[in-house]
């Protein structure tokens, strides 16, 4: 067992075990992904996973050589950080302990320190921590959803009402505002909250994809004239493609004029609140009702690292949970806390610990230093892909990713991008080629291990540029990249589009 | 960074400083937990968090000395189980190299790994591992929450309708039929879903706390009568409390014959699969349309390692996602899975990988021999009860928890238990007498760091027996602690009594 006065004594040569096999995987590795089709690693991993020798040793080799490493300055694709040392270090005292945070005598210090942390990043937030609270949550996913079920409960509540006692009542037709360029995770909160996706209304963006006020406002009033019920209105600071920070200033001032909620999405840009530079980009962020962070995006955590908090703790009302088994009324009465009733989870590990100790290792400072350094990045890999004739440059990164593209080359082959698109006669556009050609770009850099990309589409076309809406991203939030690694990067990606372009 | 080829090294002294601060904590612990009452906990935490030298080895020394520590045997109050050191060295890697599981080219392996786990653990359970699909999860609650959410999309969704478009239809009155002692998170479901509370029907007990048969039947055909739409029918298999089995076949026939979906809990009781001396007990099981299975409670691993089954992979419609930076059709085309579709949240740890590690060190038998053991130590304890006068019996252990209390000595002072609960006239009774006596003894031996005992209460009164609802619980999932330990803490709760009664 790994607790007690003995556990780390048994844990210390199973650590040794699992060091010698994550640095053994990685030299195998030897770059950002193992190369190879997913079929020929399914394969490779079945037969392992299988074998009679299978252990500790040999597993956590397999792990790490078919890891697409977050760690390698050539693996850039998603919200997908490299972990710091001393946070993974912290979550395993988190794990040897395994303290759950549902009830006070499963978790008598991780209840205080949660509390502690959430206060601090309540203040970060701009909110008063006295009067918020808060959660680690699994990520941005489920602190949206936190954020638009306390929404949907205070709208369906009358005075004196239990909101969690009755059924939605779609007939007050509740509506979500939330950008074009906003999470999927607001739809499908909806659809869980039994809202339907439908119920989630679409609000215009501009070419940085902001949402914009303007459309937001107009798109409130038209409810309120059709008897609509506005539940939230969700804006986003740091979308997951082009890191866009919505006017939330604007957006708090709208939601108020018609009785709404806001719930701040900022799961990316959250890490911006960590450098002095970048905080003013989310002025606006403490008239929240609710904010999402993620320390596992731009906060270099282990998985999970979310958090959920709301600026004042009553609106947890419709949470609230009495179980005889974990929070009675007495032992509450007698001093024993119970954070049950802030999270949709029952058993829940100490996330919070690595981030306090990675906050007390690094200190604000050091960690606003690392958010700089990945801007630097962005902007360094702007500048990379424009002195690239190859290359396309959507817009000027605005956060730490960077969208561009390969320009096929004369006479790239035309096809559908896939067995679903339009038939024949729409394939032989630019867009389309253009699209093929960088979906196939991103997978034979995947499957040659030289390099793992992002690749998404955008909302709409871009006026004035060749048609076509797939691009290529690096989500940059290794500090240690160097701008020579960018260079080497950028020039595979050229390099593999010849040799595309020749096929 | 813990990745990389370097990241071991920098790993290496950091989780030195772990191990020693985890014992170092434990040792000044000197027991199951740190006696004093929870604010005096507060203060010293609050302080250390601000201390100027606070860093990973105090903050660590901080979490274990404040832990309520499940590998002490005298902490045995909740399904919070003592991890294996195997699973949470395991848990390291997955932590080091990050692997997020909502799209391939954040996690190949990893990937691999939860698919090949899931077939193994459908196998388990009694499907076909080919049709059968699955996810790790963070727990019964988030399992409860999925089954049920695919419940209700099933019993709303027409023939090609797309149920996540819509909200839900009230109008067709759904219902959700689930045992008085079943876990309150099918309540929290039922809310959050939009359905309300109220869209569940307790269904009566035996003395035992198994789900009455009879009373199901007849609240299904009401129901059927009164035109109400039966969504599901929710079997426990493990309470929480007394670790009852729901009668699961019969559960089955029921629902199938009211064209309800069926969805077992098992998140305690799963961990007798492993045994094939208790395995016989969740006979039916592979009838269910989803389970719910939890190896943080009766599988010895650190949270989280959630896992949700449904038997069929199509149930799962309602839940596809396509995200253009996801998942596009075009990679899923050319071999490239995604996992999306499975899971609630987005980005998510490899929290298979620990549990498959797991099994691959123990095997199945291994792990039985622990299930067994728990299990035997859950009868001796109740032997130990029978045999102290001090002590009275609930009833005999179903899996591994005893319900018992202490027998307030004559003169025990009367009072309310709690100040939300009726006037004095109905203090003294001899059930609030009981009541109040178990309740401050709980936490009298949590306050002097003697014990950590669950506390609970009787869904009814049990006839023939002094009144009142509270209990004492032990929840025996050590397999380490020896009957000396039991006799050893049953005489504490005695002598701890005796002093109480003193008071």
């Amino acid at each position: 067992m790994a607790g007690g006065v003995a556990g780390p004594a048994a844990l210390r040569p199973l650590l040794e075990t699992v060091l010698t096999a994550l640095a053994a995987g990685a030299e195998r590795r030897g770059g950002p992904l193992a190369a190879g089709d997913p079929k020929a690693l399914a394969a490779e991993v079945g037969h392992a996973v299988h074998a009679p020798q299978a252990s500790l040793a040999t597993l956590t080799e397999l792990l790490a050589h078919g890891a697409a490493d977050p760690a390698d300055p050539a693996c850039a694709a998603h919200l997908h950080c490299p972990p710091l040392a001393v946070a993974v270090a912290a979550d395993l005292a988190a794990g040897a302990l395994n303290s759950s945070l549902d009830s006070w005598d499963q978790a008598p210090a991780a209840t205080v320190l949660e509390t502690e942390l959430l206060a601090e990043l309540a203040a970060l937030v701009g909110y008063q921590p006295q009067q918020a609270a808060g959660v680690l949550t699994s990520g941005g996913t489920e602190s949206n959803l936190l954020g638009l079920l306390l929404a949907r409960d205070r709208a369906l509540r009358t005075p004196h009402s239990r909101p969690e006692l009755d059924g939605v009542d779609l007939a007050r037709r509740p509506r979500i505002y939330a950008s074009r360029a906003a999470h999927f995770s607001v739809q499908r909160a909806a659809a869980l909250l039994g809202l339907g996706e439908r119920a989630v209304v679409p609000v215009a963006v501009d070419a940085d994809q902001r949402l914009d006020p303007a459309a937001l406002a107009a798109a409130l009033a038209a409810g309120e004239r059709d008897g609509e019920t506005p539940v939230a209105v969700v804006a986003t600071a740091g979308t997951t493609d082009t890191g866009a920070v919505d006017p939330l200033r604007r957006c708090a001032q709208l939601a108020a004029a018609h009785g709404s909620w806001l719930h701040v999405d900022a799961a990316y840009g959250g890490g911006a609140l960590l450098s002095d530079r970048l905080a003013p980009l989310l002025d606006g962020l403490a008239l929240a009702d609710s904010v999402a962070l993620d320390w596992h995006k731009f906060g270099w955590q282990p998985v999970a690292a979310g958090v959920f908090l709301v600026r004042e703790a009553e609106s947890y009302a419709s949470l609230a949970r009495r179980a005889a088994y974990l929070n009675p009324l007495d032992d509450e009465q007698a001093g024993y806390p119970s954070l049950l009733g802030r999270s949709l989870r029952t058993t829940r590990r100490a996330d919070a610990f690595k981030l306090l100790v990675t906050l007390r290792t690094l200190g604000r400072a050091g960690l606003g230093a690392l958010v700089d350094r990945c801007r630097e990045l962005a902007l360094a890999a702007a500048e990379l892909v424009r002195a690239r004739p190859e290359l396309e440059l959507h817009r000027e990164p605005l956060l730490t990713t960077v969208l561009f593209r390969a320009r096929p080359p004369a006479g790239a082959p035309a096809g559908r991008l896939d067995a679903d698109r339009a038939g024949p006669d729409r394939c032989e556009t630019d867009g389309l080629v253009s699209d093929r050609f960088n979906a196939e770009l991103r997978r034979r850099l995947l499957a040659e291990g030289r390099a793992v990309l992002g690749r998404t589409e955008l909302p709409a076309p871009v006026p004035g540029v060749t048609p076509g809406s797939v691009r290529l991203k690096l989500t940059l939030l290794n500090p240690h990249t160097t701008e020579a690694d960018l260079a080497r990067l950028l020039d595979t990606v050229v390099a593999t589009a010849r040799e595309l372009g020749r096929a």
